[in-house]
């Protein structure tokens, strides 16, 4: 059994710009009673890809447990890269079919995401399902703030901590 | 054997507030030689509970290696949670419990303090002698600092990153 | 089997120091094209021995997986310290040393670099050759940046994230 650690994170769009938020798999929309001089702050996250920082960290710690390299080297980097504007969960189904093209098969991941909003608790299990069903093991989810401490408490951004088990088929 | 994740943050207490400073099951006095005069610093840890990030990060960890959702799904967020006031060790039980009851037992854990004070080092095997107790497995604790960077180094908040192994019994 | 979880975090040295750059136990050195108006920019980690956060942190993860203590506990902290001068990879090899004394393997190791500097993409493979033959089993190695948020964005200082699994011997 191999053991991967992974870490990622991204800067919110700027007000305004109108980016989808995705984050552990999921569209997170603008909540239906947001107020509409606030909703130009339900804003997507930054990123050559989607900017899903839990499945980011997932994928680095997927490849780490296998020794198969990290994101940038299966997906390259920028926005000609082969990961440019992919969904997280599309990254992930493909970072696990690279392990099992390498004879690694995930048993366990994990990833606790780090930031203000959105606010996950309601939407965990989905996520959970959708980022299981992509890694082909459990996969869990928790999150967390830091107390308007430090670039995701300000909510400038959003970060995400993960590890990963797998083992040679 | 399934893996998890966790992460906390929380603020010092505002100097002055004489809060009690509880972090990794301990209750962590102020230094018998502190300065008076800077004694108002040596503040507690802010928290709907008492603010203890190590034992709140090794119950995500352990929450999340059981798929079991996070501290805030099985302790409420806020005032009225359920967690409300409850010291960190008796939450880390509660926790163990409920994997217990739900079928899984913690086999392994470890938690990562980042911070500035208290100092860990004089009091390490203690405290990972009754956060063990509390899981029911080896707990081990280690403490750095961010050399003054970030809002660990000025001493604003302090933080934790755990991990643990639980297995079905 | 047992886990552990490593942080560590330090200062770049202030420009025209000429601190060489020692991270993932490898030597950086300044890039042949780096604009000469630039090149004190290319400084090294400070910290009392060479300040390789990377195997800082791996470090206090095998220790934290073995139950023996931190990198303060079994090299000192300070310039008198047993540990000061010492570089990453000889660190890394008395920690498995100790490891073994003790009774305990490992055989699995991770670390996630965050920061700006080095590029860890063209010698990933390199320092991982370095760091799995100091500790015995396969150490891998990610790397990723802040979106230049928080103090490892700014390029102030670099931090890294680490896990280890060990088994008895
Ligand atoms: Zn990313
Ligand atoms: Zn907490
Ligand atoms: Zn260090």
């Amino acid at each position: 059994m191999m053991i991967g650690q992974g870490f990622d994170a991204h800067r919110f769009a700027t007000p305004g710009t109108g980016r989808p938020l995705w984050l552990a798999g999921l569209l997170w929309p603008v909540p239906e009673d947001a107020d509409p001089l606030q909703a130009s702050y339900y804003e997507g996250i930054e990123g050559d890809s989607d900017g899903d920082v839990a499945a980011h960290a997932l994928i680095d710690a997927l490849l780490a447990a296998a020794g198969l390299g990290d994101i940038g080297s299966l997906f390259g980097v920028g926005a000609e890269a082969h990961g440019a504007g992919m969904h997280g969960a599309d990254m992930l189904k493909e970072t696990t079919a690279y392990l099992t093209a390498n004879g690694y098969k995930p048993v366990s991941a994990s990833v606790a995401i780090v930031g203000n909003r959105p606010k996950i608790g309601t939407r965990r299990t989905q996520a959970e399902t959708v980022l299981s069903a992509a890694v082909g093991c459990r996969v869990s989810l928790t999150a967390t703030t830091t107390d308007h401490m430090g670039f995701t408490g300000s909510g400038e951004g959003i970060a995400a901590i993960a590890n990963a088990l797998v083992i040679r088929q």
